[in-house]
């Protein structure tokens, strides 16, 4: 790791904190940011912390026209004996690279950029909410910047890391949302980007969003671009249901994304023995599980709420109450778990959290 | 039309002109840009005319992370007596709006903005290149400004109009390309965003371009994303075959791109009593069309090119060669009647150029 090239610039005009168990998600940033450029010939160069401030760039920056851009997303935690800790955020900065290469974006050095994001936090470690279910949200992206309307990957990029605190997710405590099954719009396919974290997947769902809003959902279930058959993932979680005993979650097929919490959630049920399978699966076939009665829980997994159970999913006017809208067994274990882990409240056994 | 609002600041730093009949597309920009910004209770707002200069923006702008955006192409000519032309430009603005809806952005007042657009050629008109094929483009586009990692629509966002000088893209006469037929990556799918056109429907394709350059390929044929076997579109052109006296285009499915060009084209065929239809068209019925001779010619069709027609094409190691690597008659004369409507040079009984 080769940090020495680092040149950091601290703000003087430092932000007051925020009420952080109370604030909205990703409106708030810290005082400073992290940034490099990429020139090619000359590689990614001029890591630098600086106050967090505007970016300014050319109009005809590829960015603005033809979408080459990568992100990811993960977390701070406070412990209650006041350290920082990191989940698994070197598994961020792999998929980083998995996205860019999607996106022929050049590939960071992952574990200098690591040093990078680890010196950034540190320096905004006032920022760390210390409330339960709170955290420090982590945004590293990298945009195209050449001034240019060809259509073709830019010759130079800029890559940031900006910080958000963030509330808890849960904030009455865990909630139980409700999910449109969307049979129309698409966000994914084969061949597509939908194994990438890379801008436009999003506002692609932004339809989708909308009409499962007016009918009361919170979020919406993605099926597959193909046969619109088998289920995918919800915007930003994966799913996992529990049927007559056994965990289901779909296979990563090359459209859903690997997510990070999904994986950590795989590794733990294994080591607990519980039966689970990565496999497709079917709306038509869950449904036919609901009605037979075998469908005992179903949840999200992400960053941002860690597991989210679903109470209810809506396909094609049918309606499916998951066990009576309540948070399930194995999900409130799950989720005791996994948190427990990044807030240094249970023993983390595999290994997954980073002190700073 | 109320253009009373929009403010012009002119620029006292003008820019040389460049030698257009050679210069690389979309690196170049003029002196001047339109901007008007959107705010959710005022709508759009402050139309202005300024100098072309940097935009300033937040890190976390949602155009950065979600890919909320949406834009145009068209151009302005110089007749031979020095007047300006625009090419259907209603059109783009009509299509804008519609990529708009997709993406959940505000629809702009096609009518105003047209106002807009005029002023800023007409402000600009010095840039209009001269030489035959050359041409003054235009890009409009909108993004989503809004500071805000949270997965939604942005209530604030920027319209802009920057113009770009251009040269022939055919500097030694018109030259068929070689394009190859991309079976493993998809551009767009039933339910996506293939008819809006959207940053992220860009740099999704730059795997498969990369691909399609290392044999040669100067461009790439999207197949529909469900069975791998439709026709769709070329990176930024509509495509058409002259098979057996009848001239086929894939019919419009909601991942193809109405293209204006297109729309034109089909026009005029019909207008000349030429047989023509859109239609399913399966790249293996292609090639068995081809292989029985009956592939009389090939084009793609877009603004940049208006027509580009197609040498050769490489579909899983099989070459179709097409009219000898030779620009077919029908192709020719499609060429000669946009082009000479667009300059000028041909009657247009169709009304389809605007004069400054
Ligand atoms: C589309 C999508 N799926 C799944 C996830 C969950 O991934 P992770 O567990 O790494 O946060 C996310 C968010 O991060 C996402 O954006
Ligand atoms: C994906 C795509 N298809 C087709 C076209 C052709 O459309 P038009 O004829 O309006 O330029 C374009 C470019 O404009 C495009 O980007």
């Amino acid at each position: 790791m080769s940090n020495f090239d680092l040149t950091i610039h601290e703000s003087d005009h430092k932000k007051p904190k925020p009420q952080t168990d109370q604030i909205a998600f990703g409106r708030t940033f810290t005082d400073h940011m992290f940034m490099m450029d990429y020139d090619t010939g000359k590689g990614w160069h001029d890591p630098r912390i600086v106050p967090y401030e505007p970016v300014t760039l050319d109009p005809a920056s590829m960015i603005f026209h033809y979408g080459q851009t990568v992100f990811e997303g993960l977390k701070a935690y406070r412990t209650a004996d006041d350290r920082i800790l990191l989940f698994r955020p070197e598994k961020n900065l792999q998929r980083l690279n998995q996205s860019s290469d999607r996106l022929s974006i050049p590939p960071i050095d992952e574990e200098e950029v690591m040093g990078y994001l680890k010196e950034l936090v540190k320096l905004e470690r006032e920022w760390v909410p210390e409330t339960d279910g709170t955290s420090l949200y982590i945004r590293p992206f990298i945009i195209a910047t050449e001034p240019s309307l060809a259509v073709a990957p830019s010759k130079t990029y800029i890559f940031m890391i900006i910080l958000s605190p963030v509330g808890s997710y849960f904030p009455g405590g865990i909630h139980p949302v409700q999910i449109n099954v969307e049979d129309q719009f698409t966000r994914a396919v084969k061949g597509g980007t939908g194994m990438a974290k890379t801008a436009g997947n999003y506002s692609s769902g932004y339809q989708a969003q909308a009409k499962a809003s007016e009918t009361g959902n919170a979020d919406v279930l993605w099926l597959d671009g193909i046969e619109k058959r088998y289920i995918e993932e919800v915007g930003s979680m994966n799913i996992f249901f529990k049927i007559d005993g056994e965990v289901v979650t779909p296979a990563l097929n090359g459209s859903i994304l690997k997510g990070i919490t999904r994986t950590s959630i795989l590794e733990v049920l294994n080591d607990w023995g519980v039966p689970v399978v990565e496999r497709k699966i079917a709306i038509d076939e869950l449904y036919e599980a609901y009605q037979a009665g075998k469908v005992e829980e179903a949840f999200g997994t992400g960053t941002a709420a860690v597991i989210s159970p679903v109470g209810e999913l809506n396909w094609q006017g049918k309606q499916m109450v998951i066990n009576n809208r309540e948070i399930g067994p194995l999900s409130q274990e799950l989720y005791d778990t996994i948190t427990g882990i990044q807030r240094g409240n249970r023993e983390d056994a595999y290994g997954w959290t980073i002190e700073l």
